[in-house]
């Protein structure tokens, strides 16, 4: 093995030769295929290029939509990109389902970021908060600058507390910031405050007296908070779909939610299904879905147990169905207007604020994860989702139009596996 | 607004021009955009478009590499498809500052996956109890066919126990049954056997003694766990980006650590780095990252308070810095061999087993998080950041080279913001 150094600095081409030729036994074929997935439009190209290091390719994964998913009166044609097969068609039948029900209701609770300086002081309480409290006002004005296009958008720093953590380790304080960021996600934002605070802060103690550890933007806002919920009444429960009648189908459905908030076993997959939904509509919009998905499950876990997150309630013969999570999301900035497709998908949600954006998010995250237990609690989850598994598994084998057609037929009422379909179709052709 | 019946029976361009003409002011601009992000490769393209529904177009994100991540002695070009600056950037310092440490170390502690038939029964749990255990023998034979291949390849079904989980909600009782599924991911082979099971199971009571609620994966794979590691004597910390005595390095490393592990603020933060680098990898071999996120997350909730997910020890003048996490993942089926850069990932990562792929997902969340730790602890978190955060904003404003040239030189010293930009550069567009 060849070892290179300077790999950052080499042109896209040389990066793409040098791995090829070493970790992928030279092959022209294979530096085609990675060459192939270039955008067509040059200019698109040389934008998302810059967007991360390193790059040798695209990876390209399916942008679909989901027409017509009714929210608060407004009908949205909402962007979804995600690889597994599914969950657009889930999302979609969730949303013409509710939509005929009076679709779907959704309020922002609160939008509140937060960011803290991280630091340990040795000294006596009392004097460092007394030397805080005085100073407070004083290190706001080291940041003014900073804040001002932020304020004249109606938003900025919202307030700043001293917080006490020595219970859980000794000498470990914070300054803990709270932000109203408009429309942006606001990370780099925050850090720029944060690390500008934290040095005019540090300045205030002697020598050693007091250690900033660090200063960083969290990506737990559970005040950063939207609801969403769908309703009617238990008789307009009726569906072809549902095969049952809507009492028990509600029953059944109130027992498989009250499962995912006693067992963490099913929990975990419940809002996993969620996030299906949550994370497509993140990605198509250039938004930053680890930092979603870390908040997300950690607001589950809350209460000391991990738990489901969604709620249900029949009362009244009312069916009442509730998803409140924390979503950290952005409009502006960032990639939101970088990204060729991104910037369109904001297009195509109507340019929506951000506590537009945390609606038509969650929204989504309920109407798969209906769409989910209600396959589960009537047909079982299989039955779908082996269809779309057939189809992946004819594509391996390249089948033609005519065996895909066959294999339908004889699999209708048959369980779909790799192998059975290997042998159906008589190819030899292995798994790598 | 237009309603459209069946837009899922439309063709890719009638949803195209659904799309546009409905939500995009009929923009042939827009139009194009979508149209342009097709795979130059026609059979690329028809695989892409049956992974997920009602797909309009491919969204892009960027593939890049790092090289020379050095693991258990073998050298690794690993591929990760990221959208957010830094992070490739971030995890190629780590790789390079370990290589010359021993590099990482890695091992699967064990590799377990799990599923459940939920279901509700109202007799004497004793009674249950008998049935379930002269009859598991015989549930059994019910999916041998199933397992026939899975078998072959020296996996299949574990054990299979009866969990009474009547404690949390009257009635509720689980079979759980554990899975070897080799290098696939599994969901559909466990879902096919537990729907099996639980239609057999059900045979064994009268009509409305037991009630199935559902049969299920389960995405929270504790016992599909791998453990990681880097380790050095303190002296050897020493490096020209750390700019402090390697003694006080490792004190305010072990500080940023300790206190992921007590303040949920930042241990949400501190994880979603690891995850920066777990899910790049998910998505660049075809894996589904919504799952591996779900796990992680409600992993390090298990304690009963969400914490930061490494460990570190400064004991014996050594440094040790640990990851371990719960990673459920395949190599083979599902998208891993249908994917067409997904299955070249692959190959570059020399056709690794699951097990092989674990730690090398594992080895990239620890990478990332060293590099974010070591940048938060020395020069703060903003210093890399703003360099590509002013790249992007150039862009944006598609600055010529010599703009961007003096922008560069202009903001060396300076804090990087939007309107700072802008002013310099004398643009009037405003961010949308």
């Amino acid at each position: 093995m060849k070892e290179l150094c300077g790999f950052s600095k080499l042109s896209k081409l040389e990066k793409l030769n040098f791995v090829v030729d070493e970790y992928l036994n030279a092959s022209e074929h294979v530096k085609q295929d990675f060459l192939s997935c270039a955008y067509e439009n040059e200019k698109f190209q040389r934008i998302h290029e810059q967007f991360s290091e390193n790059t040798i390719s695209n990876f390209h994964l399916p942008y679909g939509v989901v027409p017509h998913l009714l929210m608060n009166g407004v009908d949205y044609c909402v962007p979804m990109v995600i690889e597994e097969s599914s969950v657009v068609a889930a999302c979609s039948r969730s949303a013409k389902f509710w939509k005929r029900r009076g679709g779907f209701h959704a309020e922002v609770i609160s939008k509140i970021k937060t960011g803290q300086v991280h630091f340990y002081y040795s000294g006596p309480v009392k004097k460092l908060k007394k030397i805080f409290n005085e100073n407070k006002a004083i290190l706001l004005t080291h940041v003014r600058e900073i804040n001002c296009n932020m304020s004249k958008r109606g938003g900025g720093i919202l307030d700043i507390a001293l917080i006490d953590k020595t219970q859980d380790e000794p000498n470990y304080y914070q300054l803990s910031l709270n932000f109203n960021t408009c429309d942006a996600q606001g990370a780099n934002y925050i850090n720029t405050n944060l690390e500008t605070l934290a040095f005019e802060f540090k300045k205030l103690f002697s020598d050693n007296e007091l250690e900033i550890i660090f200063s960083i933007v969290s990506n737990y806002t559970p005040d950063s908070l939207v609801r969403c919920y769908v309703t009617c009444s238990l008789s307009e429960l009726h569906d072809d779909q549902i095969e049952m009648p809507p009492e028990l189908f509600a029953t059944r459905f109130k027992k498989a939610v009250r499962i995912s908030q006693v067992d963490i076993t099913r929990a975990v997959t419940h809002n996993k299904g969620i996030m299906n939904g949550v994370d497509a509509v993140a990605i198509a919009t250039g938004n930053d879905f680890r930092s979603i998905e870390a908040c997300v499950h950690a607001f589950a876990s809350k209460e000391g147990t991990y738990r489901g997150l969604t709620n249900i309630s029949l009362e009244n013969n009312k069916f009442y169905y509730e998803l409140i999570i924390p979503l950290s999301v952005g409009t502006v900035g960032g990639l939101t207007n970088l990204h060729p497709l991104a910037s369109n998908s904001l297009n195509m949600l109507k340019k929506p604020h951000a506590e537009d954006l945390m609606k038509i998010m969650a929204c989504v995250g309920l109407a798969q994860n209906f769409a989910a237990i209600r396959s589960l609690v009537t047909s079982g989850i299989q039955k779908g989702h082996m269809k779309m598994h057939l189809i992946n598994i004819l594509n391996y084998f390249e089948a033609s139009e005519k065996e895909k057609e066959q294999t339908f037929l004889f699999f209708k009422d048959k369980r779909v596996s790799f192998n059975e379909v290997r042998s159906f179709l008589g190819r030899d052709k292995q798994l790598q």
